[in-house]
C-alpha cells in the first residue's frame, strides 16, 4: 500500500487568494504543478503531451494580469490539463488512435477556447482510451501502479488525483468522468447535457456525449466549468451559469434518494461499509436518506434509470456509425472494443434509433418526475475502488444511466476502502447543475469534515 | 440571353429504369455527367475538384451490381456531387478557405458514408463560399455567367442546373440550398432539422445547419434525402424514412397558404406576374390559396416568421464562436463577412444565446399551430431570378425563417423570369417532409405541366 499522502490534491482556489495578496503568482503555482509532474508522471503516465514552455508563457501573462490587478476571472492562471480528443492549439490530437498519429488541430476547441478567455493556463494534454470509447492508455491509477485509474478520461484523472493540476477537461458518454475520479480520489462534474458547445471535441455518441470537469475541489471544478458554459456555451448553458462564477453557497439537503441501479449487487464488504456509514453520517446530521424500500417512488426510478440502458446502448452505437463505421470502411483499424459497438449498430435500424431516442425522452421525463420528493439522488460514483490490471476500466453500474439521462452527477472523493479512494455520488434532475453544486457543497462538507 | 435549352437537366430516375432493362449503364450514364462538365464547367466553374478515375471505378461497381441484379437501392449508380465543406474520402475539403488548403479528412462524411453504401458515385466536390457563410466562390450561373449561381452552395446548385449531375449536396444555415436551386433552375430539399447526422460537414451553427439536396428531379432529390435519412440518421429522421426510398405519391392540396415574409416587397413586376400566374394556375385547378388578408392565422403566421429572424441571427453569431472565433484566435484570417458575425457575436451574452434559443422554440410552436388550417405553405425560393455580379449572392427574406424554424422546404423550378429560373418553395411544418413531397410532386405537376 503506497502512501496516501502523496496524492494531495492541489487546489487552485486557495492559490488564486494568495495571488491577490501578492505572495504567489500563477507562475509560481505552474512550477509547483510541473515539479509534481516532473516527479511521477514518469511512473504514472497521465500526459502525452506538455509544453512547459507554452505554459510558462501563459502563466506569465496571467501573472502580469494579477500585478496590474485585471485578472481575467476567477479562473485566471488557473493550469488545465486536457484529455487528448480535445483540440487544443499547439498540441496535437492523437485520440489514442494510430489514425491521429501527429494530429494537429487548426485551433482550440469550443471549451478550451473558453478557457484561454478566462485566463486559464492549458497545461497539456492527458491519456484517453482510444477516442474515448476503446483500447486504454497507458496511464496507471496513483495510488496504486497495478490497479487502473480508470476511463477513458484517464490521464485526467491520474493528474488530478495525483496532485499534478488542479483541474482537468474529460468527456463522459457512459462513466468516463465520473469513473476516473472515484477511483483517482478526484472531484468531478459531468453537467446537464448541452451545457457546453462540444465543438472541436472528438464525438462518440452526441447525444450521450457531455464534456466534464476534474478537479482539486468544488470550488476549482465550479470555476472550470462555469467559464466553460459562460464563453462556450452549449444549448444548455443556464443550469451552471445560474450558479455565478464562484461555487454556490452550500445548502443543505432535506432528503437525499439513495439510488442503487445495477450496481449494488457488485459491492464488496468494504464499500457496503463505507458507504453506509457515510450514509449513516448524512442522517446523524440530519438529512433523510429515502431507500427502495421506504419508497415507491424510488424504487420506480430506480428501475426506470437501470431501464434506459438498453436504449441508450442502442442509441450510442448507432450514433458511433459516423465516424467510427466511415473510419473503417476507408480502411483503418479500430480495436475490436469499437468494432463490437459497430457491429451492434448494424442490427439498429434507423426506426429502432427513433424509438430508442424517444424511450429515452420519456424516461427523462419520468424519472425527473419520480425524483421530485428529494432534493437530490445519492449513489456511488464506481461499484468499489479501483479493479487491479487494466484491460477493464471498471463498472459503469452507476454511471451510464445519467450520461443516457442527460442528468448533472457531482462526484465526491470522500470515501476510502483499504487505503484506495472511492466517490460517492450526487445526480440531480435536468438543468439542476447549480443546485446540485450546493447540495455537494454541504454534503462534501459533511462527510469529509 | 443564351439559349435555355442548354441547360436541359440530366434525371437520374428514369435513366436507372434502362439499366434495369439492361439498355443502359451507370457508367455510360456517368460518361454524359462527365462529358458536359467537361464542356461546360470551363466557363462555369462549378466543380473544385473532380476525379474521373474514382468516378468511373464506383460506376464500374455498380454497373456490375445491375449486371447481377443486385442494385443496392433505387440510387445504386447515381452520380452525386458533393459540396466542400463536406468530407468525402478521396478527395481534399478545403471549404473555400485558405485555412484548409490541401486538407485530407481521414473518413467521409456521415452523408457521403450513406450514399456510398447506397451505391451512389461519388462525383466531385462543389465550390462553396467561405465556410458556407463568407466569401463567394468562382462559380457563375449557368443560366447567365454574369450572374451569380446563388450561394452558398454555389457549385451544387450550378452542377445541377447545367445538367452536369443529376443530384448535388449542399447545406442550408440560412437560404443556401433553396437559393441556388432556385437561381440555377433545379429542384431542392431542405429538410426538417435533424433528418441527417452532421458528422464530418463543417459546422456554421448547429441548431440551423441542414444539410440539403439539389437535384434534376423530385424523384432524383427524394432518392437522395431517404437514403441519407436511412443510413445516416440524425435524430429526425422519421419525417422523411416515412415517405420510402422513392418518392411518395402525389397529393393534391386542397389549401395553401401564402406567405410573403419579408421579400414580397422587393418583387418586380415580372417576378411578380409569374408568381400570381402561377398561384393563379392553382386556383384553376381547385387549390384555394389563403392569403394574409383573407386569413388572420396567416397574417400572424407570417408577421411570426419574420420576427423569429432576429433571435435566430443572435443564435448563429453566438454558435458561429466555435469554430470562427478560435480560427481568429489562432491568427488564422476570416473575410469581413465572417469578422462582422464574430463582431455581432460579441454583443451576445450566454444569457441572450438562451433567451433566442428560447424564442425560436416558440415561435415553431406557435407557426406550427398557426399553419394548421394550411396542407402547406408556398412562397417563393428567392426575390427574382439570379442578381447580376457576384458580391452579393441574393436575398435570404423568403428563406431564413425556415431554417431558423427547422421546417421542411421543397423548391421547385417552376417559373420563369425574363428567361431566367426562380423557384416556388413549398414550406411544411416540423416533420412533414413526406408530406410535403407528396404535395410538392402535385403541385409541380401542376404549374410545370
Amino acid at each position: 500500500m503506497p502512501d496516501p499522502n502523496i496524492n494531495a490534491l492541489r487546489p487552485y482556489a486557495p492559490a488564486r487568494e494568495s495571488f491577490l495578496r501578492g505572495e504567489a503568482t500563477p507562475r509560481s503555482f505552474l512550477e509547483g504543478c510541473l515539479e509534481t509532474i516532473e516527479a511521477r508522471d514518469g511512473a504514472i503516465g497521465a500526459f502525452v503531451s506538455l509544453d512547459a514552455g507554452l505554459a510558462r508563457s501563459a502563466a506569465d501573462e496571467s501573472t502580469a494580469r494579477y500585478s496590474n490587478g485585471r485578472p481575467l476571472s476567477p479562473l485566471d492562471g488557473c493550469p488545465v490539463a486536457i484529455k487528448d480528443i480535445i483540440d487544443a492549439a499547439g498540441y496535437p490530437t492523437e485520440m489514442n488512435s494510430a489514425l491521429y498519429n501527429g494530429n494537429r488541430p487548426r485551433a482550440d476547441a469550443t471549451c478550451v477556447a473558453a478557457l484561454r478567455r478566462a485566463g486559464a493556463v492549458i497545461l497539456g494534454k492527458t491519456v484517453t482510451t482510444e477516442f474515448a470509447c476503446g483500447t486504454s492508455g497507458a496511464t496507471v491509477n496513483p495510488y496504486d501502479a497495478a490497479r487502473t485509474p480508470g476511463a477513458s478520461s484517464s490521464g485526467s484523472g491520474a493528474a488530478v488525483g495525483a496532485g499534478m493540476v488542479p483541474a482537468a477537461l474529460g468527456t463522459q458518454t457512459a462513466g468516463s468522468v465520473i469513473r476516473p475520479a472515484s477511483y483517482c480520489g478526484a472531484y468531478a462534474i459531468k453537467p446537464t447535457h448541452g451545457v457546453s458547445n462540444l465543438g472541436g471535441v472528438h464525438p462518440v455518441s452526441p447525444s450521450r456525449d457531455h464534456l466534464g470537469v476534474l478537479a482539486a475541489s468544488l470550488e476549482d471544478m465550479w470555476r472550470v466549468i462555469y467559464q466553460i458554459a459562460s464563453l462556450g456555451s452549449g444549448p444548455a448553458a443556464q443550469p451552471v451559469l445560474a450558479g455565478g462564477e464562484t461555487l454556490p453557497k452550500a445548502v443543505k439537503p432535506r432528503r437525499l434518494g439513495v439510488v442503487r441501479l445495477m450496481g449494488w449487487a457488485e459491492l464488496d464488504a468494504p464499500t457496503s461499509s463505507a458507504v453506509e456509514a457515510a450514509l449513516q453520517r448524512l442522517r446523524e446530521k440530519g438529512v433523510e436518506t429515502g431507500t427502495l424500500e421506504s419508497d415507491p417512488a424510488l424504487a420506480e426510478l430506480d428501475k426506470a434509470a437501470c431501464e434506459v440502458e438498453a436504449p441508450g446502448y442502442d442509441v450510442m452505437a448507432y450514433e458511433m456509425r459516423w465516424p467510427y463505421l466511415a473510419y473503417r470502411e476507408t480502411g483503418h483499424e479500430l480495436s475490436d472494443t469499437i468494432a463490437a459497438y459497430l457491429d451492434h449498430a448494424e442490427t439498429v435500424t434507423p426506426e429502432r434509433y427513433a424509438e430508442a431516442l424517444g424511450l429515452c425522452e420519456q424516461a427523462r421525463a419520468r424519472v425527473g418526475e419520480l425524483a421530485r420528493g428529494f432534493d437530490a439522488l445519492i449513489t456511488l460514483s464506481s461499484s468499489g475502488p479501483a479493479p487491479e490490471g487494466f484491460e477493464f476500466t471498471g463498472s459503469r453500474a452507476f454511471l451510464a444511466a445519467w450520461s443516457i439521462l442527460g442528468f448533472p452527477a457531482i462526484s465526491l472523493p470522500v470515501l476510502r476502502v483499504a487505503g484506495l479512494p472511492v466517490g460517492m455520488q450526487l445526480v440531480g434532475t435536468a438543468a439542476s447543475d447549480a443546485r446540485l453544486a450546493a447540495l455537494a457543497r454541504w454534503t462534501d462538507g459533511a462527510l469529509a469534515g
